[in-house]
């Protein structure tokens, strides 16, 4: 039967996976990055200790640090689920194919969704990424239920 | 020796614990869409570059988007850890009736919270779905903790 | 060949990732608690229906409750994402050794973070173990990347 077990370095569809979830793990990482780079070029702080010792002040509400936060809220709204359910999807053994796709669609979606959002490319761009990668995470949750029932 | 190899499609457990993740996973998910629905309804938005578009305004302080916005961060901060959780608990080689029923607990309680926050139920109703859901994954690392020490 | 069936009872370095998995998953749980604390202590509350039934009112920006949410939506960003990548780290058969140390090392981050944030310990404390946690997990991933190429 189709499980866990199946998910090693021998199975081309979990390389694959474990290679997007490493990039995207990266990716959703270095958004904290972002928000301290923006942090210290604007000197707005989130907690007064990190205002006194760098010389800026206490400031929720700075466009570019706001920005990048949200952007960040909404990859773990939607990076973290995808990684967590994707090894569930594929323990229910879909074809290898489809799932290679899947996995990849969801990667440029969400890789794109913060290009665009960081550079405040005009929308639709964003509602699109964003809904092409929520598309895959519902897809493969779809097919769990099917395969479960 | 029980672990995450025992997971798989022949095992009920993990058949559960994959249908509850769905359902779960997908309820998550679309707490994004029931924040977009109420942005839209109401024209307010997080993005400049989104209110403009749709002739709405920047606003962080709708009462009904933040509603959305609170229940949906509550779900990041009990349902993924659950998701991660409940297999590392099940790789311990739990009792399958009580693995079953701590999973239909923990889905129950999330979805029921979800319920009663969005249509603003008088308390201690959420604060209840609350302290079950969370209890189910306290009770799940306490077992995790016992299994490997 | 490695994967997630090496991931056993039987398998020291599992078990180190089960332990600390659990210890992490209830810390980062405990912290909506602490949050609660610190609303009914000082009775602000986020929910209209919450500051009638214990009269208090609703306030977003008690510097207390603020604190501990910072922190909390701190281990989302770090720990969820160490959470599921670490199993994945596992699964490309790394050197146990390094593994059992990155893992210990990075729970030992975590906690200090935590206690260094609530506590108001001054600068570089907090940064310190915040980079730490995340040289880890990026260790992790940029480890499953050369695997998997």
């Amino acid at each position: 039967m189709a499980g866990l077990g199946d998910l090693n370095m021998a199975n081309p569809v979990f390389v694959t996976y474990l290679f997007y979830a490493a990039v995207l793990g990266l990716k959703t990482l270095f958004m904290s990055l972002f928000t301290v780079r923006h942090r210290m070029g604007n000197k707005v702080f989130a907690n007064p200790e990190d205002a006194k010792g760098l010389q800026g002040k206490v400031k929720f509400d700075h466009p570019d640090v706001e920005r990048v936060r949200r952007a960040h809220l909404n990859d773990l709204e939607n990076v973290l689920p995808f990684l967590i359910l994707c090894p569930l999807y594929l323990a229910t053994g879909p074809a290898a194919a489809t799932a290679t796709t899947l996995i990849r669609v969801f990667a440029a979606a969400r890789l794109l969704h913060t290009v665009v959002y960081l550079n405040v490319v005009p929308q639709p761009s964003r509602a699109l990424c964003f809904m092409v990668g929520m598309g895959v995470t519902v897809y493969m949750c779809v097919q769990i239920l099917l395969a479960t029932m």
